[in-house]
């Protein structure tokens, strides 16, 4: 972090200096999106100044409506958090008392380590040989499990389970326990309606969807997320909130002010799989395989090479990309950005290649 | 809340008469500061709009050290969360593990409620005849008690308890289990240095002092809060947090752009105590005691008449005003708010008062 003094703090520059990368930086390690906020989304937040003393009461109401009415569904179905990190652990809190927590080896398991914290107990299922979440495993494997989680499409791996697949999984689970199915990345996928299990919940399922603003969206700092799920889930979720009010009124004005903009969307989509084909292009180039990705990132084999070592390797050329996952010391995450950035990535691919190889 | 189509939410000012109350009524009823956010706050929320998209991880470190600085203490000494409703319920959750939450009976008690829909048990202590926070009492009280919490100056009633005999509590209570401070209103005592209990973290008692920027500094809608205390404490109150980030990098900004602003501060202060004297005239002026307040609300005394029927006929005049405490059903709390609401206020107490004493 750059040291920054108390009377550089009263300008608005500085902030934005501490928040943005540095210049020349290529920042592409955390799934951001920044396409956005939308230009709405920027409005709403810049008169949100006018509000910001007054709590957040009728807007936050306004925001849960407007999310049960696009799904067809009432606010007893819809539980809001700062990001969906919020909901995320609070289900997993609240069913870690019934049961072990079932989840895959790879995966975003930030939240369920948030409740391993609390004390809940976590069962890791195994990838399948094609990094696949194993939700045929992981079927049989319910016994004394409290809930259920998978992400999809998948963080860090970027498949996508099959729908039709997954849906049979969800239905069958949820028979047996909670089924939470992490939707952060949802809308970047070629059809989001139909790989949703949103649906799901309207059928009455125990199943739980998290959604988030943090990627198509690109409102990562403005914390805003949801869960959709059945009124009997929701309360659970809570009642392990940590305060009444943890969203703010300018995320909760953006999100309002972007939810339904589509064209934004589209737009959005459009620069992520741009910025994928540069940098799969730049992969290919290089001699490298990945996992095809259905999100705004993809999981890079380094071959014999450390994932670790290369992600320093590429800090030191002013490119952040993330380190290793688990066990996977070969595979490296790389996010996409803004386009000049994946290029950046692009650029530096083969000098970091050669230098590790030495 | 008013019907809103789709189309207005995407015009920021519908979003603003949302959030604000409805022309012509007087929103006296949330302890808010309309007279934040200071200029300097405003001008970092409208200028968070650009770095909207990214994580807060720069600014959120940033802030942390900012508090720890200006308290002479280091990062591991503070925690931060969307209003302090965050840290406080996370430390009653981590302390009721050991233990009963021993409190008073009157004082804003959300997040002790937040705590016990989680397990945690609470054990109230009444005040004394005057109203205040039997310290003593809780003092002897401690046993079996995993945190003994108290509200400085308390809400609802605006005391402020004797620094000397509070920090002598504090220093004894903390022998035997964690003191929990919540200094919410601190910065408009009198006094805010002499008030506060921080210096005993400092000194390494168990004592644990929550603040936010919901207060003085006029940010309730922007959700920032802290809680101080010794590194262990803290550690515990990290163990229950739900996410990673739950603040937001408008309010963030807005925090760090106006921490410092004494002159703001002092500005808000003064519109406090002007509005306090303006209600404190009216209730004299209407018969009406009332205790002292050493905050932005007064707890007024109804004599015979209910306070939940005294809100609603306030309502019906246009004037929002909390309604009854637990037992307290002739005490009515009002809050602060901009001189021509508090004015409101006051031209309606005889009418009020008339109509319910017929």
């Amino acid at each position: 972090m750059q040291p920054i003094t108390s009377n550089a703090l009263e300008s608005a520059e500085s902030l934005a200096a501490l928040a943005e990368p540095a210049p020349g930086v290529a920042k592409l390690n955390a799934n951001e999106n920044p396409f956005g906020p939308s230009p709405a989304a920027k409005r709403a937040i810049e008169e949100s100044a006018t509000y910001g003393s007054r709590y957040i009461t009728n807007n936050f109401k306004r925001l849960a409506e407007m999310i049960a009415e696009r799904h067809g569904l009432t606010t007893d179905h819809v539980a809001l958090s700062a990001g969906s990190s919020g909901v995320l652990t609070q289900l997993t809190v609240a069913a870690s008392r019934n049961g072990h927590i079932l989840m895959p080896n790879l995966f975003w398991d930030t939240t369920c380590k948030a409740a391993e914290r609390q004390g809940a107990k976590l069962e890791r299922m195994p990838q399948t040989q094609d990094f696949a979440i194993d939700i045929d495993g992981m079927l049989e494997r319910i016994d004394g499990t409290g809930l259920v989680q998978v992400t999809n499409p998948n963080n860090p791996t970027g498949l996508l389970l099959d729908p039709a697949r997954l849906r049979q999984f969800c239905i069958a689970a949820a028979k047996k326990t909670i089924v939470l199915v992490d939707e952060a990345y949802n809308e970047i996928t070629e059809d989001p309606d139909g790989n949703s299990m949103v649906d799901l919940v309207r059928d009455g399922h125990s199943v739980a969807v998290s959604r988030t603003f943090s990627k198509i969206y690109g409102l990562a700092g403005m914390r805003i997320g949801y869960m959709i799920s059945t009124p009997e889930i929701i309360e659970k979720v809570e009642q392990y909130n940590i305060g009444n009010y943890v969203m703010n009124q300018a995320g909760i004005s953006a999100a309002l002010a972007c939810y339904e903009d589509e064209d934004f969307i589209k737009r959005s989509r459009q620069e992520i799989l741009e910025a994928r084909q540069i940098v799969e292009d730049g992969l290919k180039a290089n001699g490298l395989d990945y996992i095809p990705s259905h999100t705004n990132f993809i999981f890079v084999n380094l071959g014999t090479l450390n994932a670790e070592n290369f992600r320093v390797a590429m800090k030191e050329r002013g490119v952040i990309i993330h380190g290793i996952y688990r066990d996977y010391t070969h595979y490296s995450r790389v996010s996409m950005g803004r386009l000049a950035d994946v290029r950046k990535y692009v650029e530096n691919l083969p000098k970091v290649l050669d230098a590790l190889r030495q």
